[in-house]
């Protein structure tokens, strides 16, 4: 219920923050895919805190071990599982949380839903649950990119106050968005970013931000009518990820400003298919593919842990200021860029096996419309 | 699959447009709670169009009859099985459409998936398809009603650039949302929305708009991490509502603009509970409710189908001006309210039932936690 | 959750006895087959009741109407709703139930599970309640016919005592099946069937039967390990027919007294394909079809609704003898016949639907092993 | 799909035989349950190889570990993940089967299906993968004792032409089963058993047998109408095990030749609550539990997999001689029984939670019947 995402390609992760390892088991991933660690490991070394000075020092190695389901670089059609083992766990930096639920933060909420929460830490709403998603992501991605050469790439469009403007999702690529450490391809921008994720960070405070997304050569026809539309799914993906509050595909909240004549689509024909001359649909329409890129937005808030002192009160109710020491990232976006990646990856190749219902056994492939 | 939601409570949907009939099955619903047509009927009654000037003059008498499930006014516990019939389909207004793609309709992209689409009307691309959900939602209300308390109010806050500021969502309630036919409770900003929507009608167009919803008394503890986050289920809900191109709960987009010493929520002591004394997580911390009213926003686009004359391309790819006849909403956003509730009482009524897992047959109900 | 089946191929009930109409929604069934209420009709017709003086005199009309899903006799790809409506239902005939539970029936275990039971009649636990899956089955069937021309047999191979011996699951058809009113295809055993039913009828009494069941054609590779086995959803699907206590594959329970020497299937080269020479296997090795006809059996009990009267004791513990008046059938099995067929194939186009993950688009049909 | 079981207690398993690891995700199984390794261990040794001469020689030590979702002793709500890592492989004993397909083992099948498999060893369809189920199994069956004081007692009935008689399902326990390598509780039969298995080893063959199993203390109400009717959701749990070829519940097949007078289990009181004189029901009574025990029974083949010569012909056509050498068992019936409870007890803790939908949170227990 809790940690399964996926009808056809379905998958199931683990792992607590401060427990002995996190994961993720891939069932129904077809079989003859070539794949090994190393397709895994790049995106996890992503992901991963440590690597600027922007995000959090804490070290975590994260190597990723694929226990079944692959045999002499292939897949088997069976389950893939997949262990990331934890290391440098400090569960004393959390103490406090025993007798004082943090704010915006998760604590509370566990305590109310199980009766019980993780000693220490967040348990499973800390980002580090995250890793056997973005193990997962990258089998997701592997087939995607083999079969269907689709390419998906995010980056960083705002934080705080700060927007990138004119990046081109046509042609935007992960080495541009990897130049800068704050995973924003448009320099300017990029460099104020930091000034801002700084700024916050030595004020003891942090600060949120706007993930784009573009997924290209999605083929039409992917996403389920009614409640499984692709934008559907990818609006529950996103939401999925910890620290998120908002999604938006193609022209999105400003969308409801224009006017149908001027937001409509037109038809236009491109390289001998259907293409349209906008994207205000973000690449979906109906929650259907229609060809074009799958465009979307998502709004990160900033981190709920923070170094300055807050007002609350503890459980029994009682005033206490709280001051939360540790390793804490100022600013979540540029690591969630993977993650982003991550979980259009898994709505995606969970949408392409399931359309491979519509056709029957001895069909040829099917015509492209028009 | 593409017609299924939620796990628990399970709710199928079917029919198009000009068929027989469209409907649901809501599997899942416990025996013994007391239903009627008469509890369904009130938001079928407000999602029908031609209830205004502001929508389409199409009369549909759309009453829904209980077929199965429910005896002497009682759930038995069994699947309850609901139909509406069709009426006054003319299915000749669309003809067109099996020649010329209609500009961000789905159209295209069923033909894309399906290789066949229905030949009149957009099959279940209609709008017509939500019949279903807005009876199933009607049974779930009526479920968190009576055993929770919850209560779920819709409001247009938006349309085009119309903006209501100040409704109170603590209180607002749906008959001041009904005191006015564009469903905003804040009277100037309904009269500006009125003249938008007639501007936009009188110009062949149409126009988008922003619905904001609450659902208070929701207790503590619902939502699972990690997939089936309140709010990841809940995006994914909204964004299954035809037109729906955003969604944002708490702070939203606005949020990533704010620094986490201002965003967090601190808590406080409520009636001898944990609240908070903001609240921009909007009711969810780590994905699971709070106690504090759930709050978040629906954006939708300008309706697909207008009378201006559009340029586009038929299948062939031959330029074509097109001018869709027939009967037509020029904002979607005041008949979207009820349909923006059912979402959500679908995805409360089923977060509530995964719940109980929770508990020991043999227990007391859940201390609250403080 | 208690009335959907199937993953890709998946199917939800619903209907009591005795309230307004039964029927079923299939969501996953692939556009672009040709279908029509005539598709359906015939096995409704076979399951109906009073149509021998075998079975019960009640007379039901079923006619089944496709609501949606279907357009110019082709699927849409969207979900197909069958409904059948209730017609002469006589609740009186049950009314004792109420204070009495009636022995090994579900009166007892529906008012223990839900606190309620439906007033007349068995609720879901009825036959009735498999008109549904019957209509649903023969959208399946008829999938598998067009796309894989499968053949599914079923008939009646034991009736209390009497044994039909000799009959050849490799050619026999529905037409052989239909020629005795027992639909038992053996001549001599039919009669003697019969004639025991007629005996436990005259006696106010039932008895219990088996029903053999073959699926031909059906391609080597369907059925998902682990515990998506095809042995195990069909051991699933049959033991959710009311009355039915025992499933058996290939050589099932007999096969526990051979030695693996004499039970193991050798192959052979048939057909240019691999095929094997015993069928102790039933069809299926490690849970996925081998190409050779599956072949399977379903035990019966005798029907709990009996005429003579029993020594049972009332809700309030106190000793009643029941005499259950109405109308019953003295053998369920004959009319079971296109029951087992229908769920049969229900789990063979779900697991039809879900071999298609395996394939990739670009890719031509898979090389037969051999 | 193919490796996840269950709705609300939910498992998915994954590993092959001669790959890193075998394990298990249980996803659903609620908070502070205390749980440790301790708990799991026992019913792995007993699924465990090697224990005594009537079983393969091969030695696997089978220690599991407890990755996440458990902490200082008690669950946390989140998925737990158990991981048994494999020692001993000896990849080479299989070498042949990459050309010859072994008959009525899942060479072939997987062949078909997949298009590969495993270089060695059948994958998935070995009798390793129930290691993880194992391990998930003793979770579920925690929980059925500490909160439903539930009893789930497996043994071995019959051996080839052996039969064990005179069991009391009332009564019997796992020491009483654990006292003879047979797993046979009856002394007599035990003995004649074990001369069977060691003639068909002697002679390089194989024999089948007959487990069966009895669940004391379930609850009435379990179990959920139409398709998981709690008959068949263990009648694929049971079909799902490797080399199981038949499921009976209650009278079974014996059933089918009796009359309903005789079949009929009339009520009676007992300790204030309603049950049954007979139990041919097997404890169900129209899919769903009446509080009688839940008694079944489930038949495997000879093992496939065996020494003497078989003709047969190489995926190429061409007939060989087969001669399997390694290290198989002649007969899997005393290692199946922890398989076949572990089975049962991931039903029983699955549909115990469904159940939990029934009831208000406010509510009393339900009051039992009568």
């Amino acid at each position: 219920m809790s940690s399964i995402f996926g009808v056809c390609f379905r998958v199931t992760t683990f792992g607590e923050s401060h427990g002995h390892g996190v994961g993720a088991v891939v069932d129904g991933c077809p079989a003859r895919l070539p794949l090994s660690e190393a397709d895994l490991q790049p995106q996890l070394d992503r992901r991963r805190p440590g690597q600027s000075l922007l995000t959090t020092p804490r070290q975590e190695s994260d190597r990723v071990s694929i226990l079944s389901g692959v045999e002499n670089g292939l897949t088997l059609g069976t389950p893939i599982a997949l262990l990331v083992t934890n290391r440098d766990p400090r569960p004393e930096d959390y103490g406090e949380s025993a007798s004082v639920p943090r704010p915006s933060h998760a604590d509370y909420t566990y305590q109310a839903k199980y009766g019980i929460h993780a000693s220490s830490g967040g348990g499973r709403a800390s980002a580090r649950e995250t890793v056997g998603r973005v193990a997962a992501g990258a089998v997701a991605e592997k087939l995607l990119r083999d079969w269907h050469a689709v390419e998906i790439v995010a980056w960083v469009s705002a934080v705080g106050h700060v927007q990138a403007h004119g990046v081109d999702p046509g042609c935007v690529d992960r080495a541009a968005v990897e130049r800068s450490p704050v995973r924003c391809p448009q320099g300017e921008a990029a460099a104020e970013m930091i000034k801002a994720i700084e700024e916050a960070r030595g004020e003891g405070d942090s600060v949120g931000g706007i993930i784009t997304c573009v997924c290209r050569n999605v083929p039409a026809g992917w996403g389920e009518p009614v409640f499984d539309k692709l934008s559907a799914r990818l609006a529950q993906a996103m939401l999925s990820i910890p620290a998120v509050k908002g999604f938006e595909i193609g022209s999105g909240f400003a969308g409801t400003r224009l006017r149908g004549s001027v937001h409509n689509d037109a038809f236009v024909l491109k390289n001998n298919r259907l293409g349209t001359q906008s994207n205000h649909s973000g690449g979906v329409q109906g929650g259907i593919s229609n060809g074009e890129p799958v465009l979307f937005r998502v709004a990160f808030k900033p981190p709920a842990t923070i170094a300055r002192e807050q007002k609350t009160v503890d459980y029994a109710g009682r005033s206490v200021v709280l001051a939360v020491k540790g390793r804490h990232d100022p600013c979540v976006v540029p690591r969630a860029v993977p993650i982003v990646e991550t979980m259009a990856a898994l709505v995606l190749a969970d949408l392409a096996l399931c359309q491979r219902r519509q056709r029957r056994e001895d069909e040829a492939p099917p015509a492209k419309p028009v």
